[in-house]
């Protein structure tokens, strides 16, 4: 079985626009600020695709474009005033950011309860903690996408491939509040193929197309490739779809897959940090 | 090799003095205040051994005993005012917490730059993106012993057995900054000895004596038993000591392992704060 993402993102968002017309019904109108430091042409182009995804469900957002040389204390003092508006109810910075800036010191100054990426320290807290809140997109939607598959997480063997702050730790801790056993590997990792292949769910955030061959993975498995490579004109993912697809009980596709889910994801959490917000739970 | 977490200990709390000394010549007295709710024994038994060892190396702790039915804005009025306070540097509450109090509550109100026990989202947040603070002290032993032994962390296979906030969590991803293959492991895991078996590290905190037997080991394995299990009038391990003891390189025996490592991180950790909030690093 191929998953299909989008079908998948669709339901997601139809979900949302229902839980945004229940907010304007009370006169609450969710909104999400996207901060674009610079002109990175992927950037401009992962901003763009944020703000029509809003617009697709009904979501109110907010362009705030800065320049490359901004400095370090106008930046902050941006966020800080969108923390203090009552109609932005999420923040997203748009990483990387020019050389001279700190991304950390950054992410740490948007509140977190509008925190809708899950990158601030509290929330990857409290995440670890078993008590997740807003939480990084990718890693939700991958849940997401498992739940709805009805797979038993609880005593799944579970791998994942790349140990990012981003995907791979945070997805590792999230599958441990699940009561799955958990096997995280990387670039570092030995003997790749004998970790791969024990995998129930199997996770690739890696970065290299092509990594995962049909014979690193368990027949049965369910397999989400979170990779997203140019290679010529194609965009393919880190796992050698045409192969495995054939051995997997379901796969994500590239594109496709999991990148539409976490878009919805991020729908989804600007909308939940608008519900907690404003006591609309 | 036995592990002799004693003696480790014991060098870890010579250098915590000297550093202790070094901020005394600068009229720095680092202190620690240690809150107990009530009056349950093994709470009272902590807090005492905690209290010992800052005497020990000379550290100043003061001792917040409050009656077992406070109100919880008592509770937190209190460690408010232990946040204020500049001769408090590290702000330790003995857990578990009478019911009617909420102890992730009572958590979040420490001051993550006061929070030694590292159970602040915020710090446990930095781990998880590895910028890591304050942060658990039994994990943080761990890594200490294996980097004292010259155990290279970077692509060696780590098995975790047992996944809670204080130790399993924190600990895979303390080493999945260390670029460790790591594999967790719990009560919902099945053909545990599979996993066991592979581990060139294993670190046993499942509470359950004896659990981990000789067949269960990878000969020269590193093993760590965090297991404090009492059986009859005898303290016990997780793990079938003198069993794997001839399997294993090195194993920390209990007690006297991983627990006064753990001890000697908790003052470490006090001295650290201290030097963090004097500008003294």
């Amino acid at each position: 079985m191929i998953i299909d993402g989008k079908a998948m993102a669709s339901q997601v968002e139809a979900e949302t626009r229902s839980r945004i017309a229940k907010l304007m019904e009370k006169g609450i109108v969710p909104g999400l600020a996207a901060i674009l430091v610079g002109s990175n042409p992927a950037s401009q182009m992962y901003v763009r695709l944020k703000h029509s995804a809003c617009a697709r469900v009904g979501l109110r957002s907010e362009n705030v474009q800065l320049s490359e040389d901004i400095d370090e204390d106008k930046l902050l003092a941006k966020i800080e005033e969108l923390n203090r508006r009552a109609d932005i109810h999420g923040i997203m910075l748009e990483l990387p950011l020019p050389k001279h800036l700190d991304p950390r010191k950054a992410m740490m100054t948007i509140a977190p309860e509008k925190d809708v990426d899950g990158f601030h320290p509290e929330n990857m807290g409290a995440l670890l903690l078993g008590a997740e809140k807003l939480v990084p997109c990718t890693p939700k939607g991958i849940i997401y996408a498992l739940e709805h598959l009805g797979v038993k997480l609880e005593g799944a063997e579970a791998v994942i491939v790349g140990h990012s702050n981003v995907v791979g730790k945070p997805l590792a801790a999230m599958m441990l509040n699940r009561n799955a056993t958990v096997q995280v590997c990387h670039v570092y990792t030995k003997n790749l193929v004998e970790h791969t292949r024990r995998g129930d769910i199997l996770v690739v955030a890696a970065g290299v197309p092509g990594l995962i061959k049909a014979d690193m993975v368990k027949p049965g498995a369910y397999v989400f490739d979170v990779g997203i490579n140019r290679v010529g004109d194609k965009t393919v993912g880190d796992v050698d779809f045409d192969a495995v697809k054939d051995i997997a009980s379901a796969i994500t596709p590239v594109p496709g897959g999991v990148g539409p889910l976490t878009v919805s994801m991020m729908l989804s959490q600007v909308v939940s940090a608008t519900e907690a917000q404003t006591g609309h739970l």
